[in-house]
């Protein structure tokens, strides 16, 4: 991602950080991530910024602009300890989460285009403000806003996305800011 | 504590969750937790929401009114596991979070009268909306509400209450509610 195309989606967000009434510190903006998973497509995406990740507690605070979706993963274990633990609580809008179980007939949501195939969880939760859902390790999962975006905060274990297995091979995690 | 002081102490403690425009379920508002420390005095207490508390995470949502005083205590390790391990984040107003270590020189806070010897951290940490302070396990710790009370979430490790050790031998952590 250019430097210039990474400022303009952190500015977009940060607007929904101000909707949902949450303040943040400077250098927590200069921290801001913007992950586009290396899919270089709009409608996938993530804007967060990470309040504490230590090794046994993490806490973030996500944006996803209007219909955009976080797509299909997985937290295996790492080093013997049990996958990542995490619980959704939205704060703005609406997030619909999709996880493995019971397929939810008539779901609010469709995968991105073309992508249809890397997202085999359909178990649907809907969550408006105040409401919040805890997925044990080792749930499949995605999820996707709203037509006015959402904010959601996670409080989970620690945090590594590097280990996270997605279910879309070309997924790259890890995002790589160019100048 | 009678369940009238409690309600009366609940409908305070929401209106700095409106003030911090924290959105909360009716259901979190039934399990909303008055904590008076057995004390039975309105400058020590603590208004909480425990958003979650699994085995291995926890996330609260706390109220302390102007000048209020959550008393010193410690989080020891617990069968075996280190002791709680707690980030907090102020979203409204401002708290001062004193824990050992070096003496801050003109603290901005006073112990609650009477209670002078039960108080012994005296390293300040002072936060306004959008700033956090992990404390690591083992940390001796209290804190006060600045004059327009406070609103702060925690990130935690798992919350077990009835294991805090405070200074004060008078204190009771677990509130009882006569009807």
């Amino acid at each position: 991602m250019k430097k210039k195309e990474y400022l303009e989606i952190r500015e977009e967000a940060l607007k929904y950080f101000e909707k949902a009434r949450i303040v943040l510190t400077e250098k927590e903006i200069e921290n801001f991530e913007v992950a586009d998973f290396g899919l270089n497509r709009k409608d996938i995406g993530l804007q967060l910024i990470v309040y504490v990740n230590t090794d046994r507690v993490c806490a973030k605070e996500m944006v996803l602009f209007p219909g955009q979706t976080c797509p299909e993963h997985i937290h295996p274990p790492v080093h013997g300890e049990s996958g990542k633990e995490e619980t959704f609580r939205c704060r703005y809008g609406k997030v619909f989460i999709y996880v493995s179980g019971n397929k939810t007939e008539n779901a609010h949501c469709k995968p991105p285009k073309g992508n249809e195939s890397y997202y085999t969880a359909w178990h649907e939760i809907e969550l408006a403000p105040g409401e919040q859902y805890t997925l044990k390790p080792g749930t499949k999962h995605w999820f996707q806003a709203g037509q006015e975006g959402t904010v959601i905060s996670e409080f989970s274990t620690k945090s590594r996305d590097e280990f996270d297995i997605f279910t879309n091979p070309d997924i790259k995690r890890i995002p790589k800011i160019e100048e």
